[in-house]
């Protein structure tokens, strides 16, 4: 059966959860998931000697589902410790909810093929673990689900999370947890956050014990059941960049120079707007064009969202951006701001970008760039699967802001190296078509037919104006039409849209 | 049936409730409550014209739950305006579910008899409101609760609120809201960030609309339905007084010396220890009685806790406390201080004192001191109804806290006017003996037979150590055995202890 952009879903991956239809067709009432909470009196401890023994009292059983955050990307030591441990428990057949996975957790390999873990859900893949679920490790297709869906999945029960293990930079012996206060800081734990809600069972792993109460905390010591202190967390290098490298490379600032003049020429730049920017070479040079002409036109931000990166900072502490929502940092100057500017809110999950709640603030954003692997004729993007359809990307909250943002702008180069980025169909769609407005190249951009009214305000501008047509064109003309991927049938990865529909699955690459 | 400190309950109260047998004695694990959300998507407004317009959008039905808090105490404006408002809709049977209620809510009692409002739930009733159910105004008993027990019963389910109508004092149009940045300011919103987090729908009321996003809310957009503006929320006298008066009463200062000996010269007084005291005079003054000793003995405090008043922030300011903990602010000081002084957090009811979360912040309270209308040989504490029966008290913190603090210090004086304090057994239960380990009067103290080390502590000391039925035989020599109130048979008011067990009934006055 085919959904609503014509991608092909088998019948028995549907199931309940339907499929997509459009960004907004799901118009449900939700009802959330009901937690068990086993009450804490006075006196009890929480901080326990080992992660075995809390394994153990947690009562983690075969079948279970087991969670972790990935706000220490390359530098997590949590979850292959733990995964280690609960294997060498003889714990089988569990479901890993990560809000993401990244190169460092290729030991999950041999965890999946001894029967440890059995499924996985997340927002990201790469490396050596997603190559070889590419080709095939897992028995169940891993499901691929945004930040916002999967703050979703959680509330609404799709996901039930049995036990949590969050590691955290600082946490006192009642379990108040914070991403900054240690030697391994991340900064915000806004992935966590969600899960220590509505876990059964949650446990706090640290590397810095501190004296109670661990104040402010990112979560509180009436979602935790346990604290585990271990030797290291993390490690500080891999989980946030000591700086950020803006880019010398003039296609990127081209591309940026384009973008800026994109949204600083558009109806929603002015007093009080709000943005968010991605973390590649041009989406952060994006920020110090339209930093520039901030200051020249006297317009201020009400707030910026997102994974946080130096140049927000800048602007926020510069006077240009009254307010920072951060659900995870990615650099060191992100990370110090959050404990200092009391304007720098962490904020979790479902905030950011629930499709589900009564408004998350992704709603609020006017203006997002976002980048893409691929961009197709119909605008759809692909941010999950490599020319060569292997898995080696992530959801993130590129469909959530999207979806919501007023206006969404795509920049990407029209090739990279030998291959189109501007193609007929993307191999894998994790961003439909409908949500976005502009894509900007480094030749010039293209506007969603949808938007007759951005045609308007660009048509006679210094930016050279195509259809995405002939973008693709352009592209092809390059480097060639590419071979088509072969496939085989299984489906080894479903991309679940941000409501919980099918928006498309990734099969076994031959 | 006769529960285990040997209260007399009607069979028919009892129901699935259970009656009260210790204050741990009940040690479930509890699913918390399923909320129904209806998604909001962009775009879509909150800010509605009217109450009316917000109520039928929340489709308020006959036999629904509604719910307020108290933080503007006196000076509230929102209840009594919503429930004519709703009156006049013709809606009826509704169950009030409010965090307190006060004397400036005696409009209820028209309400009452036309049928409007059938069932309360609240900590506390005062006025005439107060006198009225207790000549038996309602056909169903009011349900007193604990503010830990009703963060407990609204999590578990016990109470279903259905709309929530949350006063605030500034409130964006997409309803993050604050107890600050208004014209009739109160400071934490402890009470209804739960309402907040549960009820299906919520309405924010606010007097005062600010730019978006209002931050730091207290209470945050995702969490809110629809947003109303009005004329006035509140009077700013009501709500807050301007200053703390320090008692000069003798009697007062006396007591408030031998409370704060007795926390002085306990094992608790140590560097880090916590402390909650209350707003009365005797326990205001015992706040600078404790100071002092605190700087002598180069003593800190890792934190305060509660109600807060204008001597807790002075001794965070000037750095003796550390951290403070609000559930609702008494007074300007307080209310000022929330937004200016980073580590003056505001918490919600179910962090202060639920008993069944993962470890409220009261089970880490070293010292707690609590007054009493009455105290009784068993050390069974009455804070609810007067020496005539009639209602005119509020559970509060109260059995929460003490419950939960290492030391809990009843300060009181052995008579008020011609009424004794110290008596046989109290009109009704609040707190059970059990919780209780010191009582402080004015001509010295008695603890609790069950606190032998306390016992060997105070032995040899300055204060004058009687026994609880010395105190009593002291009380009525002074006074008398003053005449046995009168009750008829029917139950007005229904006492739930903190864990929704029955702790006690309060029947109707003759």
């Amino acid at each position: 059966m085919k959904n609503s952009i014509g991608r092909e879903i088998p019948e028995e991956i549907i199931k309940d959860k339907g499929l997509f239809q459009g960004a907004f067709a799901h118009n449900e009432r939700i009802i959330k998931a009901a937690t068990k909470v086993k009450a804490v009196k006075p006196g009890e401890e929480k901080l326990l000697q080992s992660l075995e023994e809390a394994i153990n009292k947690c009562n983690l059983k075969d079948g279970m589902t087991i969670s972790f955050h990935h706000h220490f990307r390359e530098g997590d030591y949590i979850l292959n410790k733990v995964v280690d441990i609960i294997a060498a428990m003889g714990i089988k057949n569990l479901t890993l909810a990560s809000s993401s996975l990244s190169g460092v957790h290729s030991p999950l390999i041999e965890h999946i093929k001894n029967g440890v873990i059995t499924k996985i859900t997340t927002s990201g893949l790469r490396g050596e673990l997603a190559e070889e679920i590419s080709k095939g490790l897992m028995k169940e297709p891993v499901i691929i689900r945004s930040h916002g869906g999967r703050a979703r999945a959680i509330e609404a029960g799709d996901i039930k999370i049995d036990v949590a293990f969050l590691g955290a930079p600082s946490c006192d012996e009642y379990g108040n947890a914070s991403g900054t206060g240690g030697k391994a800081n991340c900064g915000s734990l806004g992935y966590a956050k969600i899960d220590a809600e509505y876990a059964d069972k949650v446990i706090i792993i640290t590397d810095c014990l501190v004296d109670f109460p661990n104040m402010p905390a990112s979560i509180s010591q009436e979602k935790v059941d346990y604290v585990v202190k271990v030797e290291e967390i993390g490690n500080p290098s891999g989980i946030v960049s000591g700086a950020t490298r803006y880019t010398k490379n003039p296609k990127e600032l081209l591309i940026a120079e384009y973008a800026s003049k994109v949204i600083t020429k558009s109806p929603y730049f002015k007093e009080g707007f709000s943005l968010q920017t991605g973390t590649g070479g041009s989406t952060l040079a994006v920020s110090r064009f339209i930093r520039e002409e901030m200051i020249k036109s006297n317009v201020k931000a009400s707030f910026a969202l997102g994974g946080i990166t130096k140049p927000m900072i800048e602007m926020h502490e510069e006077g240009l951006i009254k307010n920072i929502f951060d659900v995870q940092d990615f650099d060191l100057t992100a990370v110090e701001s959050i404990s200092k500017n009391s304007m720098h809110h962490e904020i979790d999950a479902s905030f950011y970008a629930n499709p589900h709640n009564k408004g998350c603030i992704a709603n609020k954003l006017d203006v997002v760039v976002l980048s893409a692997l691929e961009i197709d004729k119909d605008f759809n993007v692909n941010v999950m699967t490599g020319s060569d359809g292997v898995l080696r990307g992530a959801s993130g909250g590129h469909c959530d802001t999207a979806a919501c943002a007023k206006l969404t702008v795509i920049v990407s180069p029209l090739v990279r190296g030998r291959i189109p980025c501007v193609v007929d169909s993307v191999n894998t769609v994790i961003t439909p078509g409908e949500s976005i407005d502009v894509l900007v190249t480094e030749i010039g951009i293209a506007i969603n037919p949808r938007r007759k009214d951005l045609m308007e305000i660009y048509k006679n501008g210094d930016i050279p104006v195509y259809t995405i047509e002939e973008l693709y064109e352009k592209s092809i003309s390059i480097v060639g039409t590419p071979d088509k991927i072969e496939y085989e049938d299984e489906v080894i990865a479903v991309v679940e849209y941000r409501d919980g529909s099918i928006i498309d699955v990734v099969r076994k690459v031959k």
